[in-house]
């Protein structure tokens, strides 16, 4: 047994309260090490009470990644002090006992050689996200390029933007305008980039959070886009800028002009004076994103910078009932913020959803007390991986899936923000070489894995672009330039999803099969999703032989109905995808 | 190389600021598997400010436990944010870089394929520790049986203490008078244990937290104490006892006497009326210590609670100006309220020191915005374990040691409590059969290893006493009854401890070797402590042949100097210690 690959923390990482007295406890072991694992539990205090609150519980494998299996048990206590070990049974026949950061041969009897769980302690730390978005699909919109109300030249429309003020199209009323649009295509929650003033097409870096950039609209407009948005049960989501500003912003425009002696001089990282805003070879002399000295770094250590940005923060939930805040280069701001801002916001709406923007998995950020969830990139890397860049085979996209379910809590997973691209990557189809298959494949991926997919913009009607800003184009509005089969593939997907809660709960089971090439996803107990992610045509006979899946395969063989359109015999096509549903 | 037992976490657990732009960062692997370990970094912002980042350090092997190794690097950088990841060179020949959770065959150069480490919020982190508090010494005092100014008839001095009101004895004013006696036996820092109005003899359930109970004395006589000690360069902590309160407490009161109506209910965690206090197989209605009535347990998710306890704990800074609180059954608080606590009491004074009581290691409560240190409960299992139960060897001692090395941030090491008891387990020298020789050889093993040692009132002239409460009987203050020899050996431990900087930072070289049965501790260049852990004389041919400080005993064999009085002839007899040092 690789005892050194064991690995379980009596905290929030891997011992936590999902409600009530309801809890979930998580080891980490080799991959294939072991046989069964035991948890046994029993009461801190028993010598008081006096009752024998022994218990056992097996252990059920969830996840699997590259090194590691995941086993998890969920138990129901009512006690003041969990105290519990593991019993490990080896597939090489061995047995060992885990607890308190120590291996036994026995198992422990002393307490004191036991891991230690305080009931409240954990039931005040319950991780509580907000329940209405599961099951949710977000779209993400660039509102100076979605959609407008005035009349533009296609011929400038369609170009990607530049970051002048010029080049300011869009409007929140043409948002208002186009979500029919978007209720048909099924997705839930908008969640739009920067739209407060500022003079660059991408507006992340405000000049003030209180205005409505002119160009999109005013206040009202943004009332209107989000009543109209509720009266239809979508959902709004703004993206708080809070890691940086404009340089005219209120508070760096004063120590502009008073220097040391401005009462904003904590609000920055000024570092000397006259200001020097850097060029291509030297760093600006006050801290900023990217050393870009147009976005000069906010001091959230200084509590009143804090206050400030936790009520603009509250200004929007309060006066114009968002339902939720996307946190911009979050994870370069402190934990103390986030923690402060999520206090007061979830006191003011505790449905409010939070989402940091963060490119790695990120567990300090999400044990309760900061966000609700993030934007995936780990999937977005694990996606292009396969599909793109020939970096992963089927089980290796799978694997590092299941890093995160074995990793994050459990409450995380149906609220990760999977997607195949953003504002800040290439449009997927440019990564993919312009192979609108591959996009299928990529969007069905996101569509039909737990989480909660986001759509950028115009991936739904096959609009391309490369790197920023070519990946801003304009939404594509016109007829003839949309892809109405890209449109009807996402509006099915959609489609299918809500129509399984395994999906939404992140519970359905997932396999991979590298020598055929093909995932595929238990959506319940009757359907089965088939993805053929290589070019080569995929025979079900082969499957129900060698596939890891071949048993479920071949309870659906004679008897499926297939949920999708076009020519179908027992076969998949290369980088295509089926719904199998048992007769 | 075991892959799967590799492991790194980009977050407080294993990157942490040490002091302005110095970081430590820290990786896991199998023991033994590694040849080399290099960190490779880089800024994650290159292509803005064009200068090539990149830099690569050797990682050092500063911890061993059973399975696993732990490498460090300290890197001074000046970035936004540093990406990074490891390259592995294995025992076996093999190379592996890590870098975002993933293995890869080639070093990566695709930053989204490194560690993420944003500069700023680490350094808001940095787990900022009293440094006054650096190679102090802590005696542990239970007030009602350490000292007094009164007449007390001997035979009820010294025996133990039961719970009932005329069993108070000591007073503040006892302690007082004894500090002479404190400070040359050569102790730093008293920690209290309860002093605030309580009808029992340990004081564990209070009635009022702004009284001293009248038995010890008055608010004067705290003064006094804190005053005279600070006036002789020594400190003094309270104990606060803020997990639950007596039923007389004036919140619990005005809950018994108006039941749900009252506007204190949400201060405790009532179930039902009327109130039952529980028997010895029935648990009271209220949630409290260990299911006992007498010790109802408070809500601190009620912010009027959590407010109150704070204002408590501000009290005894401001007022009396104490250098610490130790924070009683500290793991069954909340982590939200230890973060307010910190916060606004080091507000107050920066440098006070916050220990907790947790039986286990507990690095949720340890990354720099909770507690300190923590009584070290694990050293005790540890050293119990070594000396008195065979449960392990010696290096199965060093190991659960280096395990704490290893897991925690560094900056907690030098200030661990470590213990040989405590007024909650058995006096050491009741679990070692009364054998003197093994409390002496366990005190040198405190004394002589990194932390912060905690004396336990009485240990040092031999006091026993078995659980508690037998283990709280009367200090000796009996000339002929109190061990001097005992007392001699103390001193002089304490006395050498201060002589070596590398214990107070928790930097020294700790080796064992279990076929010789020896510790050994390299205390600086010239200066090596070696304990003799079995009972057989121990030569030092042998240890120049096999152990594994063979090489540097090897050094010291022909030219040291015994630091220690008595017979020595190349030979330490079975559970004694020798300092050799160079000549």
């Amino acid at each position: 047994m690789n005892l050194a690959a064991i690995s379980h923390y009596a905290d929030q990482r891997n011992c936590f309260c999902l409600h009530g007295g309801l809890f979930r406890i998580r080891i980490q072991v080799a991959k294939g090490d072991m046989e069964k694992v035991f948890l046994h539990y029993q009461d801190k205090y028993i010598p008081v009470n006096r009752v024998d609150t022994r218990g056992c519980t097996s252990m059920k494998l969830v996840a699997s990644d590259v090194y590691h299996d995941y086993y998890e048990a969920d138990v129901t206590i009512d006690m003041l002090c969990l105290r519990y070990f593991f019993e490990l049974l080896g597939t090489d026949g061995s047995c060992h006992y885990y607890g308190d950061y120590r291996f036994f041969d026995q198992a422990p009897s002393d307490v004191e050689a036991m891991f230690d769980m305080p009931q409240i302690l954990r039931e005040e730390e319950c991780f509580n996200t907000p329940q209405w978005a599961i099951g949710k699909t977000v779209y993400q919109i660039f509102p100076t390029r979605f959609a407008t109300t005035e009349e533009v030249d296609p011929k400038l429309w369609y170009k990607a933007p530049i970051s002048a003020t010029d080049d300011l199209r869009g409007n929140l009323k043409g948002i208002t305008a186009r979500l029919p649009y978007l209720k048909d295509l099924g997705v839930d929650i908008l969640y739009l980039t920067p739209i407060f003033r500022s003079n660059s097409s991408h507006k992340y870096d405000t000049i003030d959070y209180y205005e409505i950039d002119p160009s999109l609209g005013t206040a009202d407009d943004l009332h209107e886009l989000i009543d109209t948005a509720h009266s239809m049960d979508m959902y709004v989501m703004l993206d708080a800028v809070f890691n940086h500003t404009s340089p005219d912003f209120f508070a760096f425009r004063n120590i502009k002009q008073n220097g040391k002696s401005s009462p904003y001089i904590n609000w920055y990282y000024m570092e000397d004076f006259p200001i020097f805003y850097g060029t291509k070879d030297k760093k600006p002399n006050f801290k900023s994103f990217a050393y870009y000295g147009g976005m000069p770094k906010l001091n959230m250590a200084n509590p009143a910078t804090a206050d400030y940005f936790v009520q603009v923060g509250l200004h929007y939930v309060r006066e114009f009932h968002i339902d939720g805040w996307r946190l911009d280069v979050a994870d370069e701001v402190g934990h103390a913020f986030w923690k402060k801002f999520r206090y007061c916001l979830k006191a003011e709406n505790p449905n409010l959803l939070i989402v940091g923007e963060n490119w790695h998995y990120a567990p300090d950020f999400l044990t309760g007390d900061e966000w609700d969830s993030l934007m995936n990139y780990p999937f977005y890397k694990a996606l292009t991986g396969l599909i793109c860049y020939n970096r992963l085979t089927a089980t290796g996209f799978v694997n590092e899936l299941s890093f995160l379910k074995g990793q994050y809590q459990s409450q995380v997973l149906p609220l990760l923000w999977n997607m195949i691209d953003s504002h800040d990557v290439e449009r997927f189809l440019h990564t993919a070489g312009h192979d609108k298959k591959k996009q299928k494949l990529a969007a069905a991926l996101m569509l039909l894995l737990p989480g909660m997919p986001m759509i950028y913009y115009g991936d739904e009607v096959g609009l391309d672009g490369g790197f920023d800003p070519d990946n801003r184009r304009g939404m594509i509005w016109d007829e003839d330039k949309a892809d109405w089969d890209m449109f009807a593939w996402y509006k099915r997907l959609l489609s299918i999803r809500r129509q399984y809660a395994s999906l939404s709960r992140g519970e359905c089971e997932i396999c991979a099969d590298d020598d055929l090439g093909v995932i595929t996803i238990q959506l319940n107990d009757k359907t089965l999703a088939v993805l053929n992610v290589t070019s080569q045509t995929l025979s079900f006979e082969d499957l129900t032989e060698q596939s890891v899946m071949g048993e479920k395969l071949l309870r659906f063989n004679d008897s499926f109905n297939l949920l999708q359109d076009g020519d179908f015999s027992c076969k998949i096509a290369g980088l295509e995808a089926v719904i199998l549903q048992l007769k």
